[in-house]
């Protein structure tokens, strides 16, 4: 063969060849990294993990390093690192950022776990460890696509990966960074894995995350706590208070009752809410993926409509009071609750905050006094599905997965989405590889290896089809000029 | 001197001398030894501390057989021993029971405590430990007492220790050991020091204990903990539905909502209300003494009769979720928590758990499951103050705190109360030396070291007063035949 003869067409098709041939054959060794950068226990709510963050920060820059990424950096945040790195040698291509978090959620519940959550399991077809599908082996779905292609000398674009240690505590010091480094992290696109597909055989590309007002809300009473055989029935217990403030949160029918909480909801076109019922998961599905059989929440849509169109408050964590065995006969001086509501266009985080503060100032008594404390905020977001950049990434789904992916709306919040789409005003592609049933947030959390394997595929094909829909589109714009630290 | 000339009545009054001058010259000493008793920390309702509760015991038991006592034991139980002793050398003289707990309270929340809660610390007139007065302080002053009419080789009466290891647990074992011993433990009278006074100048005898009802409750939803992203909004969370649940419990006026809980409340009559509120504490005293400035609770009652004659629902402790710092994104998969129900003549444990059971099978919705553990009940106890028991206890609080002893009643609970009264048919003296602002239960518990010797000039005044006054009123029925082990 002579190589020389070569079309562009036919050499981009033989780059995705070899690429795919040298990823499905390093398979095992790919399963084992990801084994490797889910030891660190990269738990960045925790005080206690920082300096595992700061490790897996350095591992992930290594491993970057190691597959031929060019200007790899742990930059210093006021709280975790961000990683980044690039690789702008394809002038005229477009360029495409990767984000992703190398955080994680709290491990616990720890005695929930059937296997240490960062000592990583092969259950079958699964991986358990915290992290293994949120968002680690997603995010490694890219890294992987990205060896492979830099394997054999070149990718079809440029790329410039933006992974971040912060995602699981509300992103705080992104926003600032992806303002600062505007010019920098300049792309025609941006895709993150940080999504769920419908079904193993049910790819899906979110087109809407919600919004998130995360909070603390802690009721206090007495000064210190009291016996409650000596005070009780003469002062109001904070804990009990506590449960009358979080029960007026809702009404008998699973409504939100914060007063004004849905005057600024968008109502969804007939047309969408169609859609919705076509592609997207039944009650029953949700249900079932929840390990309930109980249905719940507010009268007058589907449980798919609950979880993306429709607000939701829930409480993420109580305590007060003795949590020991046995018993302790008191009356708590104080008791705090951490609350998230989830928002959907055109609610703000800052809105919800003031609608909270007043639903509590109506409710609470005399006889105790409360105090909230916001956690962090991220306003929904919503992309749109005809950009090129998507259909690139249908393409790709189509040969990673042999099926067309559904458009769905998604009830989780990335709370960077925003900041992409206003800072850097790109599309976003939310090419999602978890699974329904991956446990995300709970214990034996675990990613399923065969999706793992097809999602480095999916990258792979995303890359290619990104840069020959883009080329052709004319919507690249010389991006690759910028780079941090230029 | 001639001593073989003195009357028995000149005979008693000098060993009373003799026996206080003792306990004035040692006090420091005494303390002393209270502080290494404090030191090991016997919170019977943390298996971690097992030992410990072990260790207490043993340190009794050799204290008591160091200062004369006889037949000293430490008894084991399914769980924590108890601790007997006798002293049976006064024929023909009246017996007496002294009961007492040296297991203490959980120290937690430790980062409230300025000092270490098992490191006794003195500051100012106050002893800072957990257990410094209840229940450790207080039934040492008994066996300083005893010590001080040893040292001079005989006591006025005969004595019978029993001091249990599991008072804050609701004394699991102790109902079966006082049946099973019910002769070698009978008595004339039986004494125990874990009650209030008024304050450091007015002592209070009281003739009146509610009884409890402790539960724990647990709400099930989901399988495991599921993404509050994924799947808020259409599962109801245990947390939230464990808070409405509590709600429910209580009016919005502070009446507890359980149905027919008042139903077999024994009113109260014009005379004593009125007695009530002549001698005991006003409603201002007793917000004083809580540390807080509103008002709560049933309405038609004073505070003082709400703490006493009126039942009482506490939550002692909830825990649900992620209590770490920052934010945790879940729907806890449950949530559970610990109720504490203070009863009133003529309510029963068994009755109140009945009627909480009915409650939650009425307020529980179908979204998820309860389910409820009863951790400890007792009966609530009345005493009639006219014993001759009774009158000898006001007479001793006479000499040694230079003061008649109001007659009042505690909304506190001593579980065994009910046991003595059924099993030993026997007078029960609440002869408590407690401050109301000792923060029992409550960090940085203290104990008022000048009202500690005072207790124990009492307890000496006391042993003279039952043996003559029980003596004189042919009261006693040669007890002393009996012992444990006999």
């Amino acid at each position: 063969m002579d190589w020389s003869d070569l079309t562009p067409a036919r050499s981009a098709a033989l780059a995705v060849t070899r690429a795919l041939a040298f990823a499905r054959q390093r398979r095992d060794e790919s399963l084992a990294e990801l084994g490797a950068f889910l030891r660190i226990p990269t738990v960045s709510a925790e005080p206690l993990h920082a300096r595992d963050v700061r490790r897996g920060a350095n591992w992930l820059a290594r491993h970057l390093r190691a597959i031929g990424l060019e200007n790899v950096r742990v930059m210093a945040t006021p709280r975790h690192p961000i990683v980044y790195a690039d690789w702008l040698l394809a002038p005229g291509r477009p360029t495409l950022l990767i984000y992703g978090h190398y955080d994680v959620q709290p491990a616990d519940p720890l005695h929930e776990w059937r296997s240490p959550p960062f000592n990583p399991t092969l259950r079958g077809d699964n991986l358990i460890a915290r992290g293994a599908s949120d968002d680690k082996g997603q995010l490694f779905a890219h890294v992987k696509a990205l060896e492979a292609y830099l394997h054999a000398g070149s990718l079809p674009l440029n790329v410039k990966c933006l992974f971040e240690g912060e995602e699981e505590i509300g992103s705080p010091n992104l926003f600032a960074f992806v303002a600062r480094h505007r010019d920098a992290l300049s792309a025609d696109a941006v895709v993150m894995s940080d999504t769920r597909m419908l079904a193993a055989d049910r790819p899906a590309i979110s087109y809407a995350e919600r919004g998130a007002l995360n909070l603390e809300l802690e009721v206090r009473g007495p000064r210190h706590d009291l016996h409650s055989g000596n005070f009780g029935g003469v002062v109001h217990n904070p804990l009990q208070a506590l449960c009358e403030l979080i029960a007026s949160l809702h009404d008998a029918r699973g409504r939100i009752a914060i007063e004004g909480i849905y005057d600024r909801v968008r109502a969804p076109s007939p047309g969408e809410r169609h859609h919705m019922a076509r592609v997207g998961p039944s009650d029953r599905q949700i249900l079932a993926e929840a390990a309930t059989n109980e249905p719940w929440g507010e009268p007058g849509f589907s449980a798919y409509e609950r979880l993306t169109l429709r607000p939701a408050l829930t409480v993420n964590g109580i305590t007060g009071g003795y949590h020991g065995s046995g018993h302790k006969g008191i009356i708590p001086a104080r008791a705090s609750a951490k609350i998230g509501i989830r928002l959907v266009p055109d609610q703000t985080p800052r809105d919800m905050y003031r609608l909270f503060l007043r639903h509590l100032a109506r409710m609470t008594p005399p006889s105790v006094r409360v105090r909230v404390r916001p956690l962090s905020g991220a306003a929904p977001a919503v992309v749109d599905p005809r950009h090129p950049a998507l259909h690139a990434a249908a393409d790709a789904y189509r040969r990673g997965f042999g099926r067309a992916p559904a458009f769905i709306r998604s009830g989780g919040t990335i709370p960077i989405l925003h900041a992409f789409r206003e800072s850097l005003r790109v599309p976003i592609v939310l090419m999602g590889f978890a699974l329904p049933d991956d446990r995300l947030h709970a214990p034996n959390e675990k990613l399923h290896v065969p999706t793992f394997y097809k999602g480095i595929d999916t990258c792979i094909h995303f890359m290619d089809a990104l840069s020959s829909r883009l080329f052709s589109t004319r919507h690249s714009a010389n991006r690759s000029a910028h780079r941090l630290g230029n």
